[in-house]
């Protein structure tokens, strides 16, 4: 199987950091990037060593620039220079050197030039058992695609002269990567991989500050994969990332976020790597858990009971609820928290085991879960932001012990016919910075798929969110990632932001009734809101009207309507919401969240007057 | 003079925050962005009254879009849209309309149409006593540019109908403004001012994301205001500003950077507002003041005096020393600190009174200081950081009691003669999100202007900095202003970031030698750094091994070099550099910093193999 290597660049930290970091998230190797190295008190040779402590590779030492296409006045200094560079290659004991295509101004273009001088420095190289890796920038001041690149190594025609094909230079300037098929794989000497989002900006500052691990952005790393692996290329998959989020979170996180994109990548162009099971089918939520302080508790189930569910069980052994209507369930856990949150998602799957064991392949953490005896035995591994996903078979299965609906004593109350059918999504809140991972890691995982992204600017901020999902009917699973892009600073109330558990409904008024007849609080915008639907056109003013009396928020796509009320934040955290889809409509209400935040900030404030809670006014 | 005018979009909040905050920061009036009215369960009329109570006119109401250029079977329903639109500005009783051209689909490229549509909803406006302001978005389906905007407005020819002139549109398309001037003053209905940085991107994220207040980025406001002022526009001037970090901050601190920045310009183009005095001529640092506890005063006073500098006075009332040597004076005041911190920057100044009186008309918050009977009473502000702005005389004055020396019994030790010439610089540490606004309160309080910006990988993230400056020899007044661009989470040390007080010296070498015989440690980056400098032709082996054992860090420009020694942090957030500068260097020794910072933050490790202070192994 190909080796696994992290550019030192990608990660944040000392150079000591780093390494650790990738070892520890179990890359094979690693790039290490010079300016890494200057900034270490280790010499080399030290470097090297702690380097193989670690079980890691030097694969690469990057980057050696501005070589090729010099004046001779100029390429006399560049052989000085790289004469010091492959000093220090020896004392890394790494063999091959990525050479970047010039951006040298006194640079000439003239591929003959370049090709005789990389020669020359190849040579040069051989002379001590290194090899160069030239790479076209997307930016080179000459040299700037893959094929001008692969035709001057063609040229220069020396053993220790190979290319470096990095997906980011290549796939960022629309480049087709399928000709590097018919490139000989022995002349490649170095993949690098980056993904990044499409982004209207020149190719350099794209390349500088928005990388992104593969799958987390929009390039098709799979058929640029594909052609590098049809090539018969037989080096290291490695990821080279410049991200300023990254350049300064947890290295080990992000060293195993950027492990997961490898694994996820390798599988989807059908080389997995031996240990990762394949995706066994899931069939949709099992159910959502919510952990509530037992202080909250009655407010959390007045709302549940008055958007329709009934408390049907009571566990065992814990303080933990079961709710219920359609195919919605939803468990209540009563545990000392300082706000409620989405505490697990719960899958249903034909085979646990093997979900289960794939997640913790793909680097999440196993949780086992405290149960006593006679109780179902649950598999469950924690996602990037600490909840739990829980591995739930279907039915109950001969000879294993994790049927969890048994672990319930059930309350005999008769169930409502009501207008629940099943839940419709969770919306969960990651900090800004950890949605890329958390998406990827339920799309690795759980086999969902990206539905759609959403840019809305809200009352403290702008708010990102992305909708995730899979199945249909019963068996739909989605999970909405939404997040302030900036949040920084104590002005911003809602930290961390409410998260939500929307219910699919059939009919969101009679839903709105029985909740406000309940005593339950929807969500009011206000009026100016409504008049806004109405000169839009998309409803006449009774209907307007109608819609206010109910509190239903209206959002609309072309293939239709999405109708829902919200109740105010309970219990510090998390609301609830009824959904009603009308038509073939895709997305999550995006468009109201605004209206919605700015209505629940308004509802934390304790008098009119005193809107401005955190604020500075001096 | 004109009226100031702020967007409420430009602001975080709810709508009662944003005007709250304009209304306190100064402004005249708002325009109403409709997504934040939409928002509130306030009725427009009742917005309106709320605006009057602050005293705030509502100048505009916008957007209003897609109006113009459309087949007639869309045109319809834009006259019903606009009709219920009027009737809403009629309840806030707001009389303009910002009209943006339309980015339709089914808009045609047509001028003609486009002029006779807009004559018809004019004219309807007309009918309610509203008019139109016309604008050309830079992203306009077909209508893109000013002019072309002004020749349809000319052609329409009706007196509710005119143009809306906004900076960005027109100097991001690299548009001349100074056309503008020959545009009939009444038929500009509304101005918008907005800045931005030089950013390689389209124009549309460019203008949403990245706006910033006059005299935060680059475009030439002066002259786009110089063009309107000269073509007889008597409207307000109107802040509308897009940006992602104001978009979630302080709305009362925004609100005062961003009526700063109208003060600034309009002094800039000739027209000072009255009450805001001229800026009285300022040479130089008076002395900097560092906050210390007084657990570490020893450590911070055995630096300076390592340094060079020597305790020359000792406050008649307070525990604070005066350091001194040659045009260098560091004052050290002892108090109960979580860190040490640079307190207050000291300028001399012609007139104390002036210029005090300028920051406060700039909205820096007086800080009036307490002092003993026969004490200095010193005039001074808060700049953005909090810390101290104090105005000192050059000499003592006749009449006053301001000449701070005489504060300082002399101690009576002998001076010695050595290497220190002057301050070269004080590095302060916004977060980066107030950069722009300390940079700005600089240059228009203090008149300093940009002398570069650089941008640093350094270990922890990018580090980007600007040095600020004015003045030459005992008059130079520098502030470097540096910072992580994103830093968020728990990874990353030192928050806040060191700052630092850089010593002009003579002879770094000299400095570097007599440091480290009085036993204080200078970071040493170690044997790779120096190396390189080799590789890079830059020094020969020899120098760069002196250099190495002198501690002395290298930067070079075109213009000459930078050689500087630094200090650990002292008392947790304030280091020294001793800097001699050679030739004609510009910046600030910013290459240096990530080798300095991954120095600093090992010196702050406990010992081996613990160098990941604050990691998450998992």
């Amino acid at each position: 199987m190909p080796r696994h290597a992290l550019a030192t660049v990608c990660l944040s930290g000392l150079l000591e950091d780093k390494l650790a970091a990738a070892a520890a998230a179990g890359f094979d190797g690693v790039e290490i990037f010079e300016p890494d190295m200057l900034g270490s008190p280790e010499r080399p040779a030290e470097i090297a060593a702690r380097c193989a402590d670690l079980g890691l590779a030097i694969e690469l030492f990057q980057p050696v620039r501005d070589v090729e296409a010099l004046p001779p006045e100029d390429f006399a200094a560049v052989l000085t220079r790289l004469d010091r560079k492959f000093a220090v290659m020896e004392q890394l004991g790494v063999d091959t050197a990525l050479v970047c295509s010039s951006v040298h101004p006194r640079a000439v273009d003239d591929d003959d030039l370049a090709a005789v001088q990389l020669h020359t420095v190849a040579a040069r190289a051989a002379d001590r058992g290194l090899r160069l890796a030239y790479e076209a920038l997307a930016w080179g001041r000459h040299v700037d695609t893959w094929d001008r690149s692969w035709r001057i190594v063609a040229a220069a025609d020396h053993p220790a002269l190979g290319v470096c094909l990095d997906s980011f230079h290549i796939l960022s300037r629309g480049s087709d990567p399928a000709p590097v098929r018919d490139v000989p794989g022995e002349k490649i000497f170095f993949v690098q991989l980056a993904d990044a989002p499409e982004l209207a900006m020149d190719v350099l500052p794209w390349s500088r500050h928005h990388r992104l691990f593969p799958g987390q952005g929009s390039f098709d790393l799979e058929a640029f994969t594909a052609a590098v692996a049809d090539a018969g290329y037989a080096g290291p998959w490695s990821l080279e990332v410049f991200n300023d989020v990254v350049r300064q979170a947890d290295p080990w996180r992000a060293a195993r976020d950027a492990r997961r994109s490898l694994l996820a990548l390798e599988e989807a162009v059908g080389s997995p790597a031996p240990g990762l099971p394949s995706r066994p089918p899931v069939h949709g939520p099992a159910f959502v858990e919510i952990a509530v302080d037992p202080d909250t508790a009655d407010e959390v189930g007045t709302a549940l009971h008055a958007l329709g569910l009934d408390a049907t069980g009571r566990h065992r052994t814990k303080p933990v609820t079961l709710w219920e209507a359609g195919d919605a369930r939803v468990v209540v856990s009563e545990e000392p928290v300082p706000t409620t949150s989405v505490a697990g998602l719960a899958v249903r799957t034909d085979d646990p085991e093997a979900l289960a064991s794939r997640a913790a392949a793909l680097l999440a953490p196993r949780r086992p879960l405290p149960h006593a005896a006679g109780e179902a035995d649950l598999r469950a591994v924690a996602a990037p932001d600490g909840s739990l996903l829980l591995c739930c078979p279907r039915r109950p299965r001969p000879g294993r012990a994790d049927f969890w609906p048994g672990d319930f004593v059930p309350i005999d109350v008769p169930r409502r016919a009501g207008h629940v059918e099943g839940i419709d999504h969770v919306a969960l809140t990651p900090p800004w910075d950890d949605v890329g991972e958390t998406s990827l890691f339920h799309r690795a995982v759980l086999g969902l798929e990206p539905l759609g992204e959403w840019e809305v600017a809200a009352p403290f901020g702008l708010v990102r969110s992305r909708l995730l999902g899979a199945g249909a009917g019963a068996d739909a699973l989605r999970i909405v990632l939404s997040s302030s892009v900036v949040r920084r600073g104590g002005w911003a109330p809602g930290v961390p932001a409410p998260q939500s558990l929307a219910l699919a409904v059939d009919d969101v008024l009679a839903v709105s009734r029985a909740a406000t007849a309940a005593g339950v609080r929807l969500v009011d915008v206000g009026p100016n809101h409504y008049d806004d639907l109405v000169a839009r056109g998309w409803v006449d003013e009774d209907t307007a009207a109608d819609l206010h009396a109910h509190r239903v928020l209206l959002d609309r796509d072309e293939h239709g309507e999405y109708r829902h009320v919200v109740t105010e934040v309970l219990g510090g955290r998390v609301f609830l919401e009824a959904v009603q889809r009308v038509g073939g409509y895709r997305g999550h209400g995006a468009a109201d969240a605004p209206a919605r935040m700015a209505a629940h900030r308004r509802a934390r404030v304790t008098g009119p007057g005193d809107h401005s809670v955190g604020s500075t006014p001096a």
